[in-house]
């Protein structure tokens, strides 16, 4: 392409024109390729010169953060968390036993969840608050995607094979997230696609304790809230049991009043953790003096004492089968991670620490890997159980130590006791932990704030509500990317004036004290990424823009500070304009590109189209450099 | 939230410091959507008083550009029109019945989509060079998807059913495109994604050409090169007559080196334009003497003679087999927008004229709706006819309207004659349009200047090649987007220095002269849109930054001046930045965000959180503001 344009001779005088397009080069596709995968396999700290044994100490250091602070562990800190410990144990059993039946799986399943995957994290974590175990969301969430393939009904033995494959795959996509760093995996379901998610599930988790609080024989398999309503309405007609709704209802106030009396006083604290177990108990022997199973009220009966057996042999790595199983595993792992990251960082930043993304992720994926070999399900930070400890006055991961060692000897001695324990009071204890999951306040922002967050958020609760878990995660998927795309396709371009006084130039909509010069139009490219989708849509705003007063403007400089990056597009786009200003006698200015738009417009020799001394750093100069180059009589204000 | 941070004192001297949180209100959702449909339904020019007949004149114009220029249409303007129109039929015969056995359709078909769709192009397009009619990639499109559905081998009728109806809802859609400024949609398919998917339709072009070349009885319908190199070799191995190859083979050679020729001698240049023609009527003649077709070589035998019948009886709306046609009809609809923009643009930006996008779509749009109910298929701009009618002269779209009267003239008389076509010649006539097709030089432009262009090009060209033409088609738009998003993701975050001697902030990456306050971090957030994606990402990375020497920063400046919108996600991340900042002891202050994110972060109270003193318009300031409230020694070089 011929240079079309003659040399301000203005800019000689500036000192930091040419500047402008000496920026570095990019590194190389291979370069860029390898940066990302050396990143991925370094260790934090092993750049450093060590030795041998320091570099291992510092690996260690880096799996396991309990090296970092066990010496100077002491025993006031133990005292706390010991007294931690146990609150949340008596919070820990009976929702373990809970989310196991929501997961469709025997109680004691629930209990083994919460021995294994907690030992772990106590040696791996950064968290110094979290409490892990099973939790509501990712207990339906495999019950829900699980039972599409083998129904827990028909073939408990498939069902629970699958489960263990699926925490195992689960495992090892959390510790791959962790290993490559690719934590933004979780970033890609928006803050307010969660709330509504969490909103739509809690419903949905309401609705399947129907069955227990009802006492329900037969049940539909589906999640949504139609198949439910008419399952109950149908059920309801045939035959239940007014006494396990009597049961339920009953201890669900009493937590709830518990709750209440927690809240008001702070002192009490410990009374709204221990109401569920007391529900427990004080339910068990009332079913067990009146005898009140011959009389219609569920009970769990037979619960496997004894400790986690081991699962190895369960986890099923055939083809095919790990297909099903890993996109299952794919969503739990997500999803755990989401609720365990938000659950984490609210805790590390009331107490001021930063945890670590990175090693979280390989913490869970250990946790979950060696609980998926103890027959353990998938496992992550409750936030309920959190809160409890962190009351409690927890100060370390020790807690969770405590938790598992009391939880253990619980199966040990005391799943006999369980045997009268009736269902509905089960369904009532997962009932009182779902309010937290709704979070109304949080909606009410989103619509203030951002229409579009709230779009997604609405789509999201509608989609697990009406559709499926899946659905409801598509749904927030796809409008969470859908805005990313729509605010690339129409960015703004803004006419720019000078502040009076100043070499400073602002937007004429956003500062409406700035003044333009008559024969010069400034204009500032709003995108960050000048590409094929909003590349010619640009063009024509700008060209739009020049001709609406065709014979007034004699330059025209555009602004792209913003554009930090174009494709070719872009650069065909920037061409035709420049031509077709050309065509209309009008000189154009470029000022401030970013260092990449600037080095694919000197490959693509559109700075040598353009002409090199119209490029600039600041818009200032460029507008002086036009103004001289033109002649025209100086209007500025 | 409670304010944090206490207010700096210097800000009372700088004069627009308060301006920044007086930004505009963004319309609401309400305003913002009935703003687009009022755009939508606004015809250009109604805004200005008009009376009734002046309003109806100006629609008219509008929609029929020919009013505006037939006063001036001059005899010489016609001779030129004329001259170009014969030139031009003299191709489009051949070419027409070509395309319409590549759509598999009898050779009629062609001719009558050379007659009504340019007519009523001529009337309402607003590109003088552009030729109508059919065009090799659309008749690709429209056989291989339509023929899963309806093989065209077996039931030609419902096949040719099914082409007219997806005509008319290809014509549906332009018109609708055109209707609601939905041009954009054509942007969805980026430049380098067409290259690749031309480049890889022209070989697959070339393939299906064998079957006439080679003269085989029996062949795939499948496109992708495995398939059809499979039926060409099995054919090969049974019955194939090498006269029709020798026929073929000859006139290829023959209009290639007449395009040679006119290539070299600008005056020359009609010589290639009429040799597929000299081809047609010298090998029917030779076939008519030498009476070869009883010696294996197929001819076209019996076209219909007659001027185009109506095909209004033959467009079914039913529901189902709309829903089928509707998918065709879309992608048709997009990919014969986006070669009719990439002809007339390239051709109107030579002679100086801008094309009107969306008027374009509109005379698209009821061409081939008009072309719909008088026989014809999806017809479209093609390039090298268009080209063949500029180097010949053309004027105006009268061009098309005397190629349409005598295409019109042939089918009334001359069809006759082409009962000893050889089928072969038509292949090579297809063959000898593909070389156009392919634009290795735009490849190796990709390469140099966008690495990721480059991808998606081959990633479309391989997807039309061993896939089908979907499968490249959503290779190519999924790259694509692709490309937007993971621009999203990692956007980079500059560390800013000032440019000596001035009040200019630059990157010390782009530009190394640039230097440091050491008390103080200026990082500018290099996206337009702080969103979920990368909102956590930006926080760690500039807490990172902060970290790496936690005893020297006292006061952190954001540049935002390229954030023009964020959401939720954003402030959330933001507010966190703060409160970790607050903890470290580092004041933050915030320069330049644009007006929607000012109005978000108000909304959310994040402006009160910071301090409203804290947010500047320019870098310049805040850096000030800072140094002064924390009364560091100023050690600016």
């Amino acid at each position: 392409m011929a240079p079309m344009a003659s040399e301000p001779s203005v800019l000689k005088g500036t000192a930091f024109a040419d500047l402008v397009l000496q920026g570095p080069e990019p590194p190389s596709l291979w370069n860029d390729l390898a940066g990302i995968l050396r990143k991925a396999f370094h260790w934090r700290g092993a750049d450093k010169r060590f030795t041998l044994s320091m570099c291992i100490m510092s690996i260690l250091q880096g799996l396991f953060p309990i090296l970092n602070w066990w010496k100077s562990y002491s025993l006031k800190f133990f005292q706390n968390d010991l007294m931690a410990g146990l609150t949340l144990t008596s919070l820990s059993i009976p929702q373990s036993i809970g989310y196991a039946t929501l997961a469709k799986l025997d109680p004691q399943y629930g209990l083994y969840t919460s021995v294994v995957p907690p030992l772990v994290y106590a040696v791996m974590g950064t968290s110094r608050e979290m409490a892990i175990g099973p939790v509501a969301i990712v207990s339906l969430l495999l019950s829900s995607m699980i039972q599409k393939i083998v129904d827990p009904a028909v073939d408990p033995v498939s069902y629970r094979k699958m489960v263990f494959t699926v925490t195992f795959l689960t495992g090892v996509f959390q510790f791959a997230f962790g290993l490559f760093r690719l934590g933004f995996l979780v970033d890609f379901l928006s803050h307010a696609a969660i709330v509504g998610f969490m909103g739509g599930a809690a419903i949905v988790i309401g609705l399947q304790q129907l069955k227990g609080l009802l006492g329900l024989g037969h049940f539909t398999n589906s999640t949504d809230v139609v198949s439910v309503t008419k399952a109950v309405w149908v059920s309801v007609h045939e035959t239940w049991h007014p006494e396990n709704v009597f049961i339920g209802c009953s201890f669900f106030m009493f937590i709830l009043a518990m709750r209440f009396i927690g809240r008001k006083n702070k002192k009490l604290c410990w009374v709204s953790a221990i109401a569920p177990v007391l529900s427990v108990a004080l339910s068990t022997l009332v079913v067990y003096v009146t005898r009140a199973d011959k009389h219609g009220v569920n009970i769990i009966q037979n619960v496997n004492s004894g400790i986690n057996a081991s699962s190895v042999n369960q986890i099923d790595l055939k083809k095919g089968y790990v297909a099903e199983s890993a996109k299952i595993a794919l969503i739990c792992a997500v999803i755990a991670l989401t609720e365990a990251f938000a659950v984490g960082r609210s805790f590390s930043a009331i107490n001021g620490y930063r945890l670590d993304g990175n090693k979280e992720m390989v913490a869970m994926g250990f946790m979950n890997i060696a609980g998926s070999l103890s027959s353990c399900y998938v496992a992550t930070g409750s936030f309920s159980r959190t809160a409890v400890n962190f009351a409690a006055g927890c100060k370390t991961t020790v807690s969770n130590i405590v938790m598992a060692a009391t939880v253990m000897v619980a199966l040990e001695l005391l799943t006999k006791l369980l045997y009268y324990t009736p269902v509905s009071i089960l369904a009532s204890i997962v009932l009182s932990a779902l309010p937290g999951l709704i979070n109304v306040q949080e909606v009410c922002f989103l619509w203030k704030v951002d229409k579009m967050d709230f779009l997604t958020c609405v789509g999201s609760f509608l989609g697990v509500l009406f559709g499926s878990v899946e659905i409801g995660l598509s749904v927030a998927l796809g409008v969470s990317f859908a805005k990313i795309i729509i605010q690339s396709i129409r960015p703004r371009v803004q006419i720019l004036g000078r502040l009076p006084g100043t070499d400073v130039f602002c937007s004429i909509k956003q500062y409406p004290v700035v003044c333009q010069t008559p024969t010069l139009l400034t204009i500032r490219i709003e995108t960050s990424f000048l590409c094929f989708i909003n590349a010619s849509f640009i063009r024509e705003k700008i060209i739009g823009r020049v001709t609406e007063k065709r014979e007034a403007f004699r330059s025209v400089v555009l602004d792209m500070s913003n554009v930090v990056n174009m494709d070719t597009s872009g650069i065909a786009a920037l061409e035709e304009l420049h031509k077709e200003l050309v065509f209309l006698g009008i000189q154009m200015a470029i000022a401030s590109p970013g260092w990449q738009a600037t080095h694919k417009m000197k490959v693509a020799r559109l700075v040598d189209g353009v002409g090199e001394g119209w490029f600039f750093l600041t818009v200032g100069e460029a507008v002086e450099a036009c103004l001289a180059n033109k002649a025209s009589i100086a209007l500025e204000c």
